[in-house]
C-alpha cells in the first residue's frame, strides 16, 4: 500500500445532503473532498469550525458564503473560513468541485 | 472586495522551477496553488515542512514522492507529508494540478 498515492478503495466514500457523493482522503492536517453534485442537489446551509477552501472543476454553481453570493465557474476559487455558514446549488446541470479542509473532519474520513 | 471569492488579481502569481506558473490564495490555515506545468517543465526534487495534498486536473505526470513513483492521471490524488522530498514531471504534454498546503507558505502568497 502506497503512503502517498491513495487508491479509490483507500479513500472515504460518503453521501451527503441526500444525493451528493464525496470521495475523501486525509493526511495529518489536510483533507481532500472531491464532490459530485447532481443537477438537482443542494448543499444546504451548514457550518463547521474547519477552514474550507476549494475550486470548481466542472459545471457551474451558485455559492452562498456568509452574506455573499457568487456564480462560480470552473477554475474559480472559494474560501469558507471556520464557522461561516455556506450553501451551494449547481446551475443548469451537474457540477464537480474539489474541497480541502483543515483540520481533518473525522465525519468525512 | 469579497472575503470569500478571490479574483485573479487578488491571487498570488509566481513562476517556479523556471517555467511553471502558479496561482495561489491563502486562508488562515489553508493555501491553494493551481499549477500549470508546460510540457518541458520539471518540478525538481525539493521538500518543505508544510503538508501538501493535491489532485491532477488535466494531462498526465510522473510523481516521485519519497521512494515511490507513480504515473498520475486526471482525478487522481497525491499526498506529500511534511519534509518528504518530491519531484513532478509532466508526460506527453502540459499538465495542470491543484495543490493545497498547511500551514500557509509565505513564499507562495
Amino acid at each position: 500500500m502506497s503512503q502517498y498515492f491513495p487508491t479509490a478503495e483507500e479513500c472515504g466514500h460518503h453521501v451527503i445532503f441526500g444525493n451528493i457523493s464525496i470521495t475523501t482522503y486525509a493526511g495529518k492536517h489536510l483533507q481532500i473532498s472531491v464532490v459530485d453534485l447532481p443537477a438537482d442537489s443542494v448543499v444546504e446551509w451548514h457550518q463547521h469550525p474547519h477552514e474550507q477552501m476549494g475550486m470548481l472543476i466542472s459545471g457551474k454553481a451558485m455559492f452562498h458564503i456568509g452574506d455573499e453570493v457568487k456564480e462560480i465557474n470552473p477554475g474559480e476559487l472559494y474560501l469558507m473560513p471556520g464557522n461561516v455558514p455556506h450553501k451551494v446549488v449547481p446551475i443548469g446541470g451537474p457540477a464537480k468541485a474539489v474541497d480541502f479542509f483543515h483540520p481533518v473532519r473525522d465525519d468525512y474520513r
